[in-house]
């Protein structure tokens, strides 16, 4: 297994400097501002269209399509549906993020196992979400995993390869994988886990990265890479969990600015 | 009546310290984002499952339900009908927060009445939303009250007596009460008022205390101690209100930090 | 075309000061949060009721609506067509914002042109959603612009001219016209459009500004004033755009406060 740093993820960045991608999420309602924010703090440009009425045209407009099924609800879920079929059909990436699968919440994890024959270019859970979808048994309370990244791993490389796509998993260690090759990203903050939106959004930047180019691995870990980065900014130059979420923003912020 | 202050608290805090309550909220979409960051702030795990499809099985996996009418659309109203009747007939606590209900917004004031007679534990709201839950003339403008919490105290009594529950009257002075004791918790910033979703963030923390113990007095007393300090400790740390809804959670971010 | 700042701004800021008009917001899910925080920044009380079954009522006690179509979903359509028509029978402003309407969002785009019988008051974009709202080719992607202000000056008098209102294309220039007279407000920061919710939370400013007095043209420019401004102290108050954003707010919050 390889680390993968700054230095590995330097032409993805470069690439977000250059270009603008655009980014649609269907993601929940808790975490739709800071996605949002993340997004454009990284570059991108989001936006968050979800009806039935338009989203299939949307989706051939945004250069990527990213997929949260946290606090579903049947409208988004129809949104979802459309919007994955014409990403795939269009051979555009998406991303799958299977918030909070698990037993106890049967009408998103078997919502979220079904869009898998639509092929997700990533997919990106914490440790528990990649055991459950990769049909292994996992231990979750609400959106926490009670398992850890490394328990996760064989699950992820095995669902890597059943799928021929990226997957993520997200913790104290990240992994990226494509069955092959695995990549970990070290670093963040234990407060990264107490902000809410943070692995959404971890998702949703994964959205963009997988504009950059068709290595979708290298595009994960890049996301990976930034994240982890911000976290340890904003551990450094905040007071609290407000200040943090505020800070971790401010981390992303890849610099346009000046 | 009494006070109540950190070290009338502790026992509750102390428990959450060592603990992390699982709090499922139906709330509007106005305030989850903040909500949710409040909850990870003091040491709970935040969810935000409403869909019908999944709330009654999840129900049952959460410590505590958290109810919030404000902005209420029908597949929200469903997935409360359906969480709130799990939570009654499974004895798990759930917290009422009537928001703006009024004669001006019968859908869901009316609702929020239908609701009682599956017993919350505790009911917080402003003077307004609870005297007119009590069936009182109130007077209020939109999400605000009109009238103080010393006018609604009498109100709250009645109706903490009726439901045989905690009433909570949130304002410049908190008032607690289960009809027979009442606590007073003094403190805070005027301009808490002035942060959306800061009575919604407090309902929640609610629902995290509520789980500690069966004392739902001392419980939602509790929540009221740690939101006011919040709210001094953000004045003394803010330029504005940007900073100042920032730095509240920065006050309610309750030490497993360092 | 004349300049407007700050001195021609005084007399809607200072009714503000004395006021607090209720401003009821059906807006989408990314902003909701950011654009209650704004308008209680301003001063005003913010309210975002969206469900049939409360929003007629709860126009005639709003002191003004503002709507916006991003991210548009059946439900909320419902609300807006009710709340619109409410407003407009009972001599209520109405500020529309016409979020990313363009030829890849017809579900929206048509919509917001059948909202054009009911006549805001204001109507507030960027320049591709005023262009294309006024029947001319424009450029977009997603929710940016990819023409200038300047571009969209003609369509905006035009539309002006023909809906007998206000016509607000914001920018790195603000123009403000009735078609007869226009107001030019520079100044703000380009940070600013890396902030998700800043145009909706410049058009729900001007809800509030509508209620200060019948002429929209100096409502609807002091709003713009106010909100370069913000951006202004932002940028001076900053480190990247998690506290760019809280800044914002901070730039807004109107000294009630001390």
């Amino acid at each position: 297994m390889k680390s993968f740093g700054f230095e590995d993820a330097a032409p993805v960045l470069s690439w977000l400097q250059k270009n603008t991608p655009l980014v649609n999420c269907l993601t929940n309602n808790v975490s739709k501002n800071f996605v949002a924010n993340a997004l454009l703090a990284v570059g991108a440009s989001p936006s968050m269209v979800e009806a039935s009425a338009e989203i299939s045209a949307f989706t051939l407009v945004a250069d990527a399509t990213v997929v949260n099924v946290g606090s579903l609800v049947d409208y988004r879920l129809r949104g979802i549906s459309m919007a994955v079929q014409t990403a795939h059909e269009n051979g555009k990436p998406w991303i799958l993020d299977p918030a909070a699968v698990s037993e106890s919440l049967f009408y998103r994890s078997s919502f979220a196992r079904e869009l898998l024959r639509y092929y997700p270019a990533i997919i990106r859970g914490n440790a528990a979400e990649i055991m459950f979808l990769a049909g292994e048994k996992s231990s979750s309370r609400g959106a926490d995993s009670l398992s850890s990244s490394d328990e996760a791993l064989r699950a992820a490389k095995l669902l890597a390869g059943d799928q021929n796509c990226v997957v993520v998993v997200s913790g104290k260690k990240d992994y990226v994988t494509n069955g092959k090759e695995t990549f970990c990203i070290m670093g963040g903050d234990p407060k990264m886990a107490r902000v809410t939106g943070t692995g959404c959004a971890l998702s949703a930047i994964m959205g963009a990265t997988a504009c950059a180019q068709y290595d979708f691995l290298r595009a994960a870990a890049a996301a990976c890479v930034v994240m982890k980065h911000a976290g340890e900014y904003a551990a450094l130059n905040s007071r609290g969990l407000g200040s943090f979420a505020s800070a971790l923003l401010d981390g992303l912020t890849i610099d346009k600015l000046s």
